[in-house]
């Protein structure tokens, strides 16, 4: 079974440099075994043209200690444990930093609805996080990255089932999905929208957010039971 | 002859990547028998890589049933539709969320006719749509699309046939053309005019719409009856 | 002596999708052979892909009549025949609607030389024509096209050896040099800067001209005879 | 072992096109055996394509003369070589007209640290140099260049070993790292930077540097004896 976890996790790691969200080695991907407690994730500052499936590293998602693999995990490796504790539906995440998604975080501002892309995906703003406190940063530096993750969401009011991204400021996004290839395909699409905002914004920086009657029509036509796309 | 039709539909669809104006199957096209009073259509939500010309959905065009065909047709389908009814000359209509156009539907506004570039294929300004109201996103969302854009031609006396584009506000791009393959051949134009009006406006914002002589003679040497552009 | 040229004339051309310059057939490159006072250049609105070198078209540089060849000219003949009789030096012209030149065109403005990428190739700035008048747009406009380049370079007192190209306005760039090769290259060159000068300006919007002692060092280390680049 | 120098000259020259970083010949890479006091470099306006490893060109640190090689070395050979005397730690220098890096070289502004991409490699602000006097430009203007680099880093009291590139105003970037591979990895860095950099500002223009704590925590990770970044 975690093999087959492994050979997810290295794909969907592979896909990142194919959708052009990465540079090097920017980026991360992992996946969970919720019945074990275990999570798998990219190793640490691996070429993504020489990594294979057995640089994968098996991560104990409540203690951090690696169970399987012969290099150490990604930097990122405990903010992807407290995403999979804090929200329990997701499957997959993503760190990457895609150009046009950190532009938005760099500048410490929310990505708002403004299109049918961005509806068709998320179902509102994309939030960015509060700057981090000193004392966060000097801590537990990757783990209260993802507390302060949590906290927006729980702040706001947001679920990330609905809203699967976030942009962590003056660093870049984090996005999720139900598995690592899911995550990967709502990367992808949180990068074309932030794109397309951040020219919609220089072109007419009034823009407002959409009707909630688009939003809705949009976001469920795609999700939930009434959804109509796709076969 | 739906064989004929279904093929250059197929092949339309797939040039929709070729041209880097859809990401993952964010894109449809289409193309009309218009003796038949049927159209061929995309599937909806099937990826580009694995689609095959027996996966492309016959519909009639008044009653918008599947004629034939495996698949649920594209979920626009019925924008698709109203544009073959309204605008009776047309073949073929694409709808993209390319990058640059969608930036100007997402600011609401149209493309100002400012270079020889949109003067060759478009007869003056393309109009972006007004946004639609509660009860027809509520209502028969994808049909009413096609009204807006109908009326959005009418009220301003636009000829579809000289401006075969429209903006759909808060959406994207509806392109048309004499088949499918002209259809996207417009919708190429307009992704690149999008983006050089966009970039012309951030560096230049009182740029205004050029000189009627101009617009006329770039125009009419590629249309009518004076053309003497190509072979 | 002629095919020779014809096949520089068909080279050249097929650098321009090479090199991102064109979309469709938007574009088309000439040569000159001053001897017997005829030029090659690429027929109308034929594919560059399935274009041959047999395609290209022998034009008479004084009459404009069609001395060789199968195909129309391109319908900027005109223009290239005005620039080669203006323009005693050069031995090739290109036209493009690469996107950033054109950005600059449509925006009616000329490009300040600005940085040492502009000095190494032009030396100072690349001018813009005046609009059209309606009696020239409607008169033998392609034609007029050529006189009001040369008009510009007159007035302004420029030298077209040392500025191998202009932004014609509302409408994009025509570039020249030594030959078709060496036109082509001038216009990737002319498309860069105009990419660079038009985020510099956006960044920083009072940049003023380059100091003349640097636009001269960078122009004359690679030009004249006290040139020291290259081997 | 002037032979494997040689041969990583030429490989990371190589990697100036296959990263996007360079237009035709618009770059070079040096590398230094500090143990011989020379060079190897790039020789000067030679085409990528055609290049082989045997017309990399030695030059001696102190004197600039031609130690081995058929080919005049890079015109920027003096530049180089001021800064491999300068900044005695480094073993590679690369220099490029990028296009976002040369964007903020042109506006003659530095680069901010506004996020933790730039933190993963840049310790604080990438500086820009004053314009050079006409003086300098008028006399060894390949070497004062370089003075000029070494002249900014000793004023703002900025080390090398933790900034390691600068913005040549109205210019370009030079940029150096451990060997040749090690510099041409930070051009590709600084040139994302660069990019993401120029859309922040443009998207909210009053960014502020990032935190301190931030910056000594993205940095400290993968630089100095605490690192705990890649394997």
């Amino acid at each position: 079974m975690l093999q087959a976890l492994k050979q997810q996790v290295f794909e969907a790691n592979l896909l990142l440099p194919k959708y052009h969200l990465v540079t090097f080695t920017w980026g991360n991907v992992s996946a969970i075994d919720r019945q074990n407690g275990v999570m798998v994730i990219k190793p640490s500052g691996v070429d993504y043209r020489s990594m294979t499936v057995d640089d994968m590293v098996v991560v104990d998602i409540d203690t951090g200690r690696i169970v399987e693999g012969d290099k150490k995990p990604s930097s990122d490796t405990d903010t992807h444990r407290v995403l999979y504790r804090e929200f329990p539906q997701i499957g997959g995440v993503v760190h990457t930093h895609s150009r046009h998604a950190t532009v938005w975080a760099q500048a410490g501002e929310p990505l708002s609805a403004i299109g049918t892309t961005h509806a068709d995906y998320f179902y509102g703003p994309i939030p960015c996080t509060r700057p981090m406190t000193d004392e966060e940063i000097n801590g537990d530096y990757e783990y209260e990255t993802g507390r302060v993750i949590a906290e927006t969401f729980a702040r706001q009011g947001i679920s990330p089932d609905e809203i699967p991204a976030v942009l962590v400021n003056s660093h870049g996004p984090f996005v999720w999905g139900s598995d690592a290839d899911n995550a990967v395909h709502n990367a992808v699409v949180l990068e074309e929208i932030a794109y397309m905002n951040l020219f919609t914004r220089l072109l007419r920086p009034q823009t407002a957010a959409m009707q909630p009657s688009l939003l809705d029509k949009h976001y469920l036509r795609k999700h939930g039971k009434h959804a109509y796309y796709g076969q």
